[in-house]
């Protein structure tokens, strides 16, 4: 196995990257076992302000500027009739995500984040639209059955479209950003991923999808079953697993998972194929783990295989399995919650309240 | 065991409650299926959209006036030693909301919901104040472990704080509330009840509440079989269980959810102290359940056996157990996502979106 060399410009984002600070977190867990509430009592959203603060090195922790950026790209692989969408779809619902009309429109605005869509590799032409951030590499990945869906040069191509809008955020002062897609296809992708870099069976890692039958989902282990076999001598390094079974949209949210991390923004990761991203991210970039919250528990089975991987336990557990950044996007809330605590509760001093009684 | 008979209004309440309306939850998710998503992929928000639309008899489903009612009340079985935290707290805690310091205040403004405090039976005064409902049955309960907490008169004068103030709930307007409370002992009234209820040993029943050490607990668990043996011949009637082992906040919280379910206003249950007070509904009034939304899941060892005696699966499980309403008021939050989806994502016509091909 030969190890892909990466650019100068990826690894100096990668070995950018520091880890959470130690330092930050105890001063926000002494800060926040001082507010009026039993230590400990608010669970996860303490954690999540402990490691607000641990990843941005200053308090208050903020969520400003939150955005979901939503990825799209299609895949060469669909021909193999692994989906129950036709490929249409995904330049279909990137004009419904223009016009307001999908899911993640409706729970983007339930939260206040910005909505941001990047076509990065749609076989269909888009119109400019404001939202619509166009940087496609090409129409569509090849397929991964015949051959690797992406040569090296797109794969860092498509990176680099994520580094660059980790790169534009930082600049417009957002702390937190969802990750998400839409590609009709990408669940086998995912899926062949998932079973690369963790060695689980396909059939462990490989769902239903949009809505396959029994029999369809048998058939869609067996493409990735016989993809890692003709791949098999490049699946040792990450970047080949990422070129040869990837999508432009999960090479693009890696990139922007090690960009975000790079520049201290956390990242909220959304259902398989978002996570697919963050795991090549992280096998690539260990820390940039760091920046990650996982948004929710998708309904794919191998997500769950995936958060596993990366360590990470979904802050939403809704048996959503629609991606778009639905459910990281609903998890903002979360966070929007645990920075308010942090920030609004009063102290058992200020508040003349009794402490417990040993 | 004599049955308590129930007051004419209380009747009245509950033998006014319609079950959820199966006929509008099917048309609910056949616009649900036109929706521009696979089928089912975003689970719980769809049953949330659904089950709201067969409560309120109408479309589109609204969670307009959102707001959180934080029962208090002071309890007289703190002489036992039960609590880690002095009875002031109680009151201190209730001024803390009042001026906005406390984790419910920072998490309402998050969802933007109401918060209104209540006084049913807090042991100290309370200055007038914007924001808090004076409605004080007593200085606090009697201790549970020498007799019985409260009277019947006293408990359905705490029943009916609740029913009118969902009776102005609906006059106002609002489409869904959160119950919450505050009270340095509840735990152990709400475990007792849970005992008496599901017939749950003591034990299984039995947690740390705001923060006892393990022998703590023990003795805690012991104070409640002495009561439950104390009261035994009356606990087969739920109003005597009600009477002998549970709190002001625990009847007003219990009044509210049978008034609000009787005006189809949904009903977002917090932490285990306010699910006491929900099956305890729940037993009076069996289809004021269909009108609850269990909002997480607590840390509280009973909660997950009351949650199992209400047949209700918690919308969010963040390891919290902090009580106000907190966690309730965190789920308003995907209230209002699966609100927005429904109302605002268009279908696959609309959007002239392909639909799944067979």
């Amino acid at each position: 196995m030969s190890m892909q060399e990466l650019p100068q410009d990826l690894l100096q984002e990668i070995q950018g990257i520091e880890p959470r600070s130690p330092e930050w977190q105890a001063r926000a867990q002494s800060h926040i076992d001082r507010l009026t509430k039993p230590q400990g009592s608010l669970g996860r959203l303490e954690e999540v302000a402990a490691h607000l603060v641990a990843m941005q090195r200053s308090t208050p922790p903020s969520c400003a500027g939150k955005a979901v950026y939503v990825f799209a790209g299609d895949h060469g692989v669909t021909e193999e009739g692994v989906s129950a969408y036709p490929r249409e779809v995904t330049v279909q619902m990137v004009l419904n995500f223009l016009q307001g009309g999908a899911a993640v429109n409706a729970l983007a605005k339930t939260v206040g984040a910005d909505l941001v869509i990047v076509d990065v590799g749609v076989a269909g032409d888009l119109p400019p639209a404001p939202g619509l951030r166009q940087a496609k590499v090409r129409r569509g990945t090849r397929n991964f059955a015949l051959e690797p869906a992406m040569t090296y040069a797109e794969t860092f191509e498509a990176m680099r479209v994520g580094m660059r809008l980790a790169e534009e955020a930082a600049q417009a002062g957002r702390r937190v950003v969802a990750i998400g897609e839409m590609g009709i296809g990408n669940t086998t992708s995912a899926s062949a991923i998932a079973s690369a870099l963790t060695a689980a069976d396909p059939d462990e890692v490989t769902g239903a999808g949009t809505g396959l039958a029994e029999k369809g989902v048998e058939r869609k282990a067996d493409v990735i079953r016989k993809a890692l076999r003709l791949h098999r001598i490049r699946l040792g390094d990450v970047t080949s697993v990422l070129a040869c079974l990837g999508g432009y949209e999960i090479a693009a949210m890696a990139g922007m998972a090690i960009g975000a991390a790079r520049r201290r923004i956390a990242v909220v990761i959304d259902g398989f194929i978002s996570t697919a991203a963050a795991a090549v991210a992280f096998a690539l970039a260990p820390h940039s783990r760091d920046y990650m919250f996982a948004g929710h528990a998708s309904q794919e089975p191998g997500h769950r295989v995936l958060l596993q991987y990366l360590g990470l336990k979904p802050l939403l557990s809704l048996d959503m399995r629609l991606g778009e950044g639905s459910g990281a996007v609903l998890a903002f809330g979360i966070l929007e919650g645990a920075v308010r605590v942090y920030n609004e509760m009063a102290t058992f001093a200020s508040a003349g309240v009794s402490e417990k009684s040993e």
